[in-house]
């Protein structure tokens, strides 16, 4: 098998064959088969799309190029959230809490925060002490005595995706929709969980940015999931505005207590109830979506799911007072209101903007050797479909630097339009892929 | 400017302009855009093509990527040919001479053989003592005093293709229009002739199998060629049997020698005569093709062309007595028929494959390395169209080792096609494109 037949076929629109997708992949991650010649396939790729069976085979491919995660060691069916990325979006720290206080184990690998997007790892160190660098003994430990862990992103995890990523990076092949849906389902197949539920963000803020192309990202991968042997579910969520009221990790954090009180917005409880409904689901806790609802109402509403917060917090090393207590997190100096520059409706929140002002503030990382400042962000008072009269605050900055607060003041004035014509918001759902 | 944002552009379908092109060119010929941006460029050009104006830029720029062969010293209007390669194609030896017995300089730099196809340097290094390494100042001085010198290819002509060429080679991104157009015409450019006519060869053993795609390449050669002020014709020839009768170096040497007498096969002569009126026409020595025509004719008709043959060889160190006396060129050793194996009409002739079975005999190079045998070859006796009968001759091959022989001869044979019904064959110049 040569290298250059496949680029070939590629070109002229034929299907590969799971034996010369694995060539391929592993002669890649070998560094046999060199990154020009990668490239010139992606580049086909873009132009030529890869069928089902070539994006299975790709996924398959690229998760079985590193360490699988052997979960086997957990009883029950293992439920996991994953999120294209999005802007306030703080659910793991929710619905984590939510779905194991009702027995079923959740054995979360996460990320950190990059760009304008924010990572769980990075919200959980809010509270002091908390770690995620436990071994994979004390995870399944951890998952098995109480249902719920974190672990972060070890390095050993599909590295032929990582490797593939770097270079689709630079060649500008990121924006295929197969190349996005392997590169997210392989590290997701090699992270072990039987029941996968998506979290497909469609707007300003999110990678995709119209809900016609989170769609088809959330049946593509839904179909990898399932190809798979894993229970895929994909739900598709607004991020035309931040998710809940908060951006920024402890501000954030915040928020999600303040959920775990039965204090959620309502586009983040939508947000949790149906993400957590389909964990639910999927590991056959419930039968039907309405019972998981219920269930997860009443986990809240009695506080199991906060003492579960608690409990997790507390067993990777972190301080469990802050979630009761959570006046307890340090606060930024400076505290800034953004005004209503005219009288209207806010008609638009550019998302990505608004991930990038909490960037500038401090609260997020430009590269992933950055710094970043837990206590900054914002605060919104109000979001889309808001009627605003001029003086009235529309948001809160909290920031540590004067200089970084004026260029964030800027910034988010700028990502708000106000309009003259009443607004009506979309419901934060969008739609759920189950196949 | 970022190699990225241009990938991302012709990615979207959209001309770049001479700057982004330029850049792109020296970028990577001083190394500093990676083998993998440019890879996944080029296959990005595959899909959506390149315009006029890119085209003519692209070649601009890697015909000044190195040295270009300043000629002014040659006093007139210079005119070359160049041919897209082919099987038994000997026509340089010939109206080279031609030409320049009309006192038109032909200043020429020529490749050797590789693959299937043959080159003029090793041909006329089949004249004892011959050589084509002689210094510029030698080159431009036999112009001007013989009006012929012919010099070896330097490897300091048009750096950036010979790279992106080989990167094309090995990423399947080679048979796009523009890139092979610009490859060609970025090394006639940088080459320095006034004049510039092109052979663009159609059939089984060219590189362009159809009529079509021939005469698409021409014409985009030719585009290039006026846009650089070079006044050029496209001439498209039948590649679908070998020109002439003889193929291998010596044998196709006779050949020449006996054309310059006035025995050419009818192909070959039409060959020549066009080719070289268009060189005539382009320099201004006639008005018209037809005036051309007798020129050329008379030329051959009177010995002074056979004369210029002598002189030009004699003047790059060969042995002239050779020109006059072909008889003293060394000889195969092994003789051998190939014979009809039924009765009909020879309906196909697999020319690559017969360029290969004199690759096979030691008459071609399979690596720039390989050692050549200047004496074997095919002389043919019958091409398209001819009635044979089973055990007639239909070529006779020349070879020095028994084993080569019998490959060569299994080669040959299924190389060939007898049908049984009678079969016109086509005209050898199939278009001229003058634009």
């Amino acid at each position: 098998m040569r290298m250059y037949d496949l680029i070939m076929k590629k070109k002229h629109g034929q299907s590969l064959t799971d034996e010369e997708i694995r060539f391929l992949v592993n002669g890649y991650t070998k560094g046999e088969i060199p990154d020009y010649q990668m490239s010139a396939f992606l580049m086909a790729v873009c132009f030529q799309g890869m069928d089902e069976a070539e994006t299975l085979s790709l996924t398959m491919a690229m998760a079985e190029s590193g360490e699988m995660l052997d979960l086997s060691a957990i009883h029950g069916m293992k439920a996991d959230k994953h999120s294209t990325g999005g802007v306030g979006d703080k659910t793991s720290l929710i619905l984590g809490p939510m779905v194991a206080s009702l027995d079923v184990p959740v054995a979360k690998m996460s990320g950190r925060g990059l760009g304008h997007t924010g990572g769980t790892i990075d919200k959980l160190e809010s509270f002091p002490g908390f770690s995620v660098a436990i071994s994979n003994e004390k995870f399944i430990e951890n998952v098995n005595r109480m249902k719920l862990a974190i672990i972060g992103q070890t390095a050993e995890l599909a590295p032929a995706d990582k490797m593939l990523y770097a270079l689709r990076d630079v060649t500008a092949t990121v924006d295929q929709l197969s190349l996005i849906a392997s590169s997210i389902m392989s590290k997701k197949l090699a992270a072990g969980s039987d029941v996968i539920v998506l979290d497909v963000k469609a707007g300003s803020g999110a990678f995709m940015k119209t809900y016609e192309d989170a769609r088809k990202l959330a049946e593509t991968m839904v179909k990898i999931g399932n190809g798979a042997s894993r229970k895929t579910y994909g739900v598709i969520s607004d991020m035309n505005q931040p998710l809940g009221f908060a951006v920024g990790n402890i501000l954030e954090v915040k928020e999600a207590i303040g959920a775990l009180n039965g204090r959620a917005p309502e586009d983040l409880n939508d947000a949790c109830m149906t993400l957590a409904s389909y964990m639910l689901l999927g590991a056959g806790r419930v039968k039907e979506i309405a019972e998981a609802r219920e269930l997860l109402a009443e986990t809240v509403r009695s506080g199991a799911a906060l003492l579960k917060l608690a409990e997790f917090v507390e067993a990777q090393g972190g301080d469990k007072r802050y979630v009761y207590e959570p006046d307890r997190f340090p606060k930024a100096n400076l505290i800034y209101e953004v005004k209503a520059q005219a009288d209207g409706y806010i008609s638009a929140m550019n998302t990505e903007e608004i991930g990038l002002t909490s960037l500038v503030l401090g609260g997020g990382r430009e590269t992933k050797e950055s710094e970043i400042d837990l206590t900054v962000g914002i605060v919104f008072e109000k979001k889309i479909g808001a009627k605003v009269r001029v003086g009235d605050t529309i948001a809160v900055l909290h920031a540590n630097d004067k200089e970084k607060l004026s260029a964030a003041t800027k910034r988010l004035q700028n990502a708000l339009t106000i309009g003259q014509t009443p607004v009506t918001p979309v419901p934060h759902i969008l739609g759920v892929v189950e196949q």
